[in-house]
């Protein structure tokens, strides 16, 4: 997905945001603040915005000295998580459909901010998610949840790539990845994290404190990048990546940087931001299952 | 009221839509976005953001062209808000306390986005911000809504200045000041517009086009600022602003340019944007109306 006029307002937002986490002074939050004006207009919109993320979250860690501003959030998060896998195993196993549920709740994972909320919001907001039927037919019929197409490349893969996403939200990843370990056994997954601080992304530790080893090799992309950029990415990464059955892509970081890429990949998302909803053609906090064929999607939308 | 680094991002945000208003194309977004970049990081923080909104506004009339980006937006305020003078008249009427009731209309006047609303949305709005009469107790007991020395000021004056904010609320501005001068007919009124285009704001012809030419004096404030920047107005106006016995001021933009000033002042406005609510004290869509003493309200802020 390219950058659209719109991302340049929020690219500031998102800087002081992650200043303020990063505990800068006024004085340094500013300075970055000033070091976004001076790399905006350079900025070529033709690339997608975690690249100028990248860039970004850089400058926060360059000018603070705090080389990941979000780790006590990402810490958190995955406790939270972890707290509630029991209660969503027992979900996934009470439903008719194990996987589909698990699907669903996987993409569901990325809503919460995990810091501000308790145990029963969560279960809420989960239960409206799981429960909004008549959204998941109405998608289902426009394209937008193609879990018949995920079923059918789940079936014939030998090997999958799993691109994670957030701290915390892997806790929900890793029930997935338990349902599909149990239906298809001989399945080989590689959990793919990010090499570096890139916001709340999670990290090999991450993986580690969450569980995912158990379920699948933890590898890293390599990059630092909030989303995977192919040309940060490392030489292994890219080999798993090319020669991988099915790749299974979690959030919108991962839309935006892959959504142009020339092979098959099914993107899990909750389309939070409005400008990528619009990309999509869905509404804000849907749920979305795109089954990407290459880069014929990224031309129909333009 | 200084600018705050959240203006900042909001600033890219404003110079987008004003583009967009101004029939700009991608390109010309582009360029005028660059040119905020380039000007942010030598803004000082504490001027007012309607200080920053002025050059943005500039930039979006020298990059397109276009002198009045907003003439039809406001003149479609303008007609839509005539449409129910009457009604809002017989509101008035029809209340306890006329007085109370049409300063009451008169803030809420701010809040209606006319192009998007019906009569009947409208109405329903108007009469919610009516009803909350717990709102209104518990904000006269903050000291959010100082009616009484609003109403003590009233009295005791011979000369009023009043600055007008939007086209279209300037209807609900005449419904106060008809209210006003049928209980204190012995009061002279003026009535402020913009000199020049300045996003939504009311000008000459619209305070025409509204009738306040019947209820006051319109004059202009001599200036192009989405406020009151009294450095950019005219000798006529600073006379007139410095003597007056009471000043009423509508809106945020002329709070944030005259919070800081020295002389008594009424704000009267809805906190539509979080900044100026969290620099008051107050919650976002809160009906607020401060009697400013002076310097001292600014300073207990810090």
């Amino acid at each position: 997905m390219k950058t659209y006029l719109d991302c340049i307002p929020c690219f500031f937002k998102q800087a002081l945001d992650a200043s303020r986490i990063a505990g800068a002074d006024a004085e340094t939050q500013r300075q970055i603040l000033n070091e976004v004006a001076r790399v905006v207009p350079e900025f070529r919109l033709d690339t997608s915005p975690p690249e100028m993320a990248r860039t970004i979250y850089r400058t926060v860690r360059e000018k603070t000295g705090v080389d990941d501003p979000y780790a006590h959030i990402k810490e958190e998060s995955n406790r939270f998580a972890l707290n509630i896998h029991d209660q969503l195993i027992r979900k996934v196993e009470n439903s008719g459909d194990p996987l589909f549920t698990a699907v669903e709740l996987a993409i569901a994972g990325n809503i919460i901010d995990y810091g501000a909320k308790n145990t029963l919001n969560v279960d809420e907001e989960l239960e409206k998610i799981l429960a909004d039927e008549q959204q998941a037919i109405e998608h289902e019929e426009a394209g937008l949840f193609q879990d018949d197409a995920f079923l059918g490349a789940l079936k014939k893969s030998k090997h999958i790539l799993y691109l994670a996403d957030n701290a915390g939200e892997i806790v929900f990843d890793r029930v997935l990845l338990e349902v599909i370990r149990q239906q298809y056994p001989h399945i080989k997954i590689w959990f793919a994290v990010k090499e570096k601080p890139a916001i709340n992304d999670a990290l090999m530790k991450d993986a580690v404190m969450c569980g995912l080893h158990e379920v699948a090799e933890v590898i890293s992309s390599g990059s630092d990048a909030p989303g995977t950029l192919l040309e940060h990415c490392s030489e292994s990464f890219l080999k798993i990546f090319k020669t991988a059955d099915m790749v299974i892509s979690k959030g919108q970081g991962n839309f935006e940087t892959l959504s142009g890429t020339d092979r098959q990949i099914f993107f899990l998302l909750l389309a939070k931001c409005p400008i990528i909803a619009d990309h999509i053609g869905c509404g804000v906090g849907d749920v979305i299952l795109l089954n990407h064929q290459g880069i014929l999607l990224e031309k129909r939308k333009g």
